[in-house]
């Protein structure tokens, strides 16, 4: 089986036995045999573009009947860092665009006018993005000085999808200090998926979701470039659900079938050199990684897609005219490609890792059945068989 | 073998002989078992949304090597009127989107500003649209007074791809006389697609392409609305191409392929009463079904999509405050559905539409292999089988 | 001298002595004799559009050094109720636009997909848009049930401008009691000015600036609509400043003048029955009037624009197609007009209104000497005598 | 007097006598006394930015009656080339954006998507749009060969305003060899302002109108760049008018007063090195201009505005990764306030320029009357007293 080495914290914050949740008892997705295009990074991870830094605060609690401010929770943060901890000294270029807009994604308005992303990328739930909005700045204001104009960074990126099916989201359990540790505990390397930190109550497909993150990585004669992507995804209705082609919502199905009501939140890292624009571009190339999995994006769904590029470190505090590099546009096609690719893994990646959970009143959300999917697959010639020794893991 | 009603008109426009391109010898996707989901409307065409009419002017002449100016000749208009006649003196309400702008829709800032489509949509070659707009412009003078205000229409829609594969392209062989005859031509019902009208010249995929078409009609619950898509499909690589979820363009191979430098406009019209913001959302839902086929968008492409709906007749004339109906847009996800499902299906009737062209410089594209489709959706278990009386014909 | 009925409220809220800054002691632009173009409605505020309810909780509080946590505390709330206490259940249609996006408004990509604001539109200071986001939410949790699709109103509109000049800012002052007050003491009628609500830490042209209000009402020709603007204003560089078309600022200079690094927020209300795109289009007239002070949008500077319409109660809740009213593109002229008017005007009131503060620091900020801007005007020929009884009041 | 250089070419182009426009006989706005902010640079217009050249076809012909087709014809094409000569090979960085969108600008969905301006700008009236974008192509072939990707230039940029008052403009009279003409014959140094090029028909507040410029120097601590300013006005209703804030337009009526119907094209031009992202907030600064001239950019204005930097030559045609020069952010401002200054003088330039003319139907504009324009200034005590020997000329 494979060897999973994720950095995990088993973290006691305030009232809350913070869980790794089972990220070493299930495979990934293409250990299922599920065939991906294009050839990923070394953990195959958001993290695999060289700076990139990733911490998880979940927050899980309680269990039963849902009582506001009790519990149960089933929720968290999760903290990206573009360039690890100077990310607040050394912003990176960006941009983002909204194929859906129910959701929230603060500091986009900064990002749109500046083409910078000046600081982290905050996930978490709904009800939560103002505590972690604000605790972003108290962290920052904690960290030192402010910054050269005088001022202290202040307009912090936090993202959310909808939790309120599993955790007792108007129980507003996200407490800075939850924040801190996130942010605090960002690490490279391979990346906990499914169930965990800002993931940890989200439903995709009407299949637990989550977290879920992959990469590739470009050839020489591409440029040798990376391009991570991490996904909390939370979106979707069963009958859409498509994997590697194959129709596996039509032969998976749920009745009765929900409207599509979640999100999905995509974050796009990359070290090749893009400018702003060009990141935007990048950033358009998410919906069609999500449409490869069947969404068509519902009316109920924020899916909101931010895309960052962290080569040109110094380019922001730059006070004269600075020297950036630019990738020629004839150059994207192979990070659009990379970028479709990888969203699609990381989709299907959040629902592979997720296990079955019992939340808020005892709502529970089945992990996806990896035994039934390789059937699915299998059905339709899309199973890559893989060595005999892998011991599928899961509900099944 | 299926009974094509389709309405085409032989032409002789100054030199060109104008060719109705074998749209009755050639079969429709699902005609070949190719699997799609949602019901379709009559025609399966845009022009089952009632009031959509469509006209092609249709040019080809010539063959060997390219003189400019001489030819040879293989490009065209196509017309869409939103309603009819009236398309001129009762505008529709519009939203558009770029998902990439590599490409030309002009008139677009004053649908982005008035949310109203203000006459036909005329799509023509890349280096023809400003002809065709300003023919536009002439047509309308032509039939009759300046509108209320003293003014005569004057921002026409016109949109493009590039044909200079197949066709004298810097030959500008677009006449006005061309426009008016699109105009004057359109028409309700079956659509003739493939190597028609604006899309005589188009490539897809690599193979031959060009205008294709599709419709879907909502069950009563949802509403019974239609929904209908024409694309001029001339984008993407061969290896990208999937159908029905299968993929076709690694089974059918192409060598040596090209950087993705093509194009698609897709038109989505609906008879849903929708706002002009709830139209943009439309719009946008055309990205999710070309990524269905496989683009991924390239940089060379220009992506650009428009939707207009053809409920509130007389809103756009009003001179007092109106009364317009909206949908909720609580009420849009299977519209969203119907839109994805339809651009899919009318790419893949431009590409099963298109027989093998030879043009300029005796440059060649062929036709969708009809039989090797069928053999691969057939090995991916994606194949409807269809009626043993099917005689698939095309290049094979 | 002109009575003034504003409604305030003396609070104890926590540690803070929640004062009405001398609302009743300043004149407006206005009293003074400054000339400005239209007819504004009975109160000259944005509460002139009928429905719309204003409330401020205002938060001052020590003198002298700045110590983190500690204080001097110069902040606050405000709250916009687009239909007063049915904000809540009956949204209304807005669109929005970012002159210079250096700043945050919460939830405009909701608006911008949805064509709808659901709720209050709160504004605070920079650091505090967080807690105010979630404590709106929390607010609306407390008032009742969720929403029919069964989730609970959850992506509120916050905007902020900078306060940490006089505001000891890093010390997250504002707390979810200060929002629930503002949104409960909203009420119709007269508007408090300058350093009050949101607008106490702030400075505009390097003069006292905060909140201001104007409105104008359209004769019956043009529809007899409302339109009501309210700016919380900290943006300007002195020397820019012009009032009523005189170089103010030059003529009043200030040695050594800073950068532009103050924001604007502007918000636009009107009871004409506008759609979300025409929205926008009104949103996008608050530049011009912005610009007639003198502004040229500097880069520090968050200028944020949000328009409603109150018309069309009810289009929000509906369940089936909705009958809407929507103004023809051809009679939005007026409203055009107006907004530039009443954004000028309310600007000039903030000024106005606002009299000499000591912060942070001891950082003082001057309130605009209203002789010595009535001195230049009358040098430009640009002032209107007013009544021998004036007693022009405020810092000389 | 002041001694005029303008380059301007007496041609004869088919049936028309294109007539400098008494471009000699009258002075610029300065010349009047009227105040503005901000040094110009050499020639105080766009071509003040080194490398830009302009060229104009004026047409002028018949008198009387209008006959479509006949005439009379008072109309143009006006070409900017951000880099002379080579402007098709060495594209510049360019942004755009639109106050409000009842106009044309086409190209503009590529410059949105690539950050690139690849080719001149045409100006002309709005029925000739299509023939000069086609033009422009044709143009482009005739120069020479495709790009390095096999590609023609095919995107151009055109943008218009309406001269169908005094013009004939549905007897569409441009023709390609006007473009050509307006093309070939750009030149660097003084331009020709008022009624020549595309603005030959153009009305402005009610007066005559059309091409108007003007630059700006920065200080060498501001960077020492250079802001160069070129309108196309035909925008305003006239009671709106303002210039240097005197309200010109009440003090000069006009009734009985038209609504705005009009338009304004502004191009921003500048040699610092900003990237497409800066340059579109560039381009929106336009509007502060604009509105500091008295417009609420009425729903008949296409107000459209573009800006491009010659900075960072062959940053378009690299093949590999490029190095490209940007200016902080933090150091717009400067820039920011440029631009609104001289687009501000631009349009008061292209009405002090532009004499009474009779067109179509006899209709008649008036000139900006000079000495009245004086008197208005002096009564505000805005008028900068002038050499005594000064001769004001034009319609009194």
């Amino acid at each position: 089986m494979r060897k999973i080495g994720i950095r995990f914290v088993l973290m006691t914050v305030g009232a809350f036995l913070c869980l790794p949740i089972s990220a070493a008892m299930r495979p990934r997705a293409r250990d299922l045999g599920i065939p991906f295009e294009g050839t990923p990074g070394p953990v195959n991870a958001i993290t695999d573009v060289a700076g990139v830094e990733l911490g998880h605060t979940t927050l899980i609690s309680g269990e039963g009947k849902l009582v506001v401010g009790k519990g149960p929770v089933r929720t968290g943060v999760t903290a990206i860092l573009p360039r690890g901890k100077s990310s607040g000294n050394d912003a990176v270029f960006a941009g983002w665009f909204s194929q859906n807009g129910n959701g929230e994604m603060t500091g986009t308005t900064w990002i749109e006018e500046s083409g910078f992303l000046e600081g982290p990328i905050l996930l978490t739930n709904t009800h939560s993005v103002g505590i972690v909005r604000d605790a972003a700045i108290a962290w920052r204001v904690k960290q030192g000085g402010p910054d050269a104009s005088g001022y202290w960074w202040s307009l912090p990126v936090v993202a959310e999808t909808y939790d309120g099916w599993l955790n007792d989201i108007n129980g507003f359990h996200v407490r800075p200090e939850h924040v801190f540790q996130a942010l605090s505990s960002a690490a490279g390397g391979p990346v906990a998926e499914g169930s965990v930190g800002s993931g940890t109550g989200m439903v995709c497909y009407e299949f637990k979701g989550g977290i879920g993150t992959s990469s590739r990585r470009l050839s020489r004669e591409q440029g040798g470039y990376s391009v991570g992507v991490l996904v909390q995804c939370n979106c979707g209705r069963r009958s859409l659900l498509r994997i590697a082609g194959a129709p596996v919502g039509l032969e998976i199905p749920k009745q009765p079938s929900k409207e599509d009501q979640g999100s999905i939140i995509i974050v796009v890292a990359t070290d090749a050199p893009l400018l702003p624009h060009q990141l935007k571009r990048l950033s358009r190339r998410a919906t069609m990684g999500l449409a490869r999995t069947g969404s068509v994006s519902g009316n109920g769904s924020g899916d909101i897609f931010i895309a960052f590029s962290t080569a040109n470190p110094g380019a922001w505090a730059a006070t004269k005219p600075a020297s950036v590099t630019m990738l020629p546009n004839d150059s994207m096609n192979s990070l659009f490609e990379a970028t479709v690719q990888a969203t699609e893994e990381a989709i299907v990646n959040a629902m592979v890792a997720a296990d079955t959970m019992t939340g808020a009143d005892s709502h529970s959300v089945p992990g996806l059945p990896h035994n039934r999917v390789r059937d699915v697959l299998r059905k339709y010639h899309r199973l890559t068989e893989t060595s005999p020794n892998l011991k599928i893991s899961g509900s099944q």
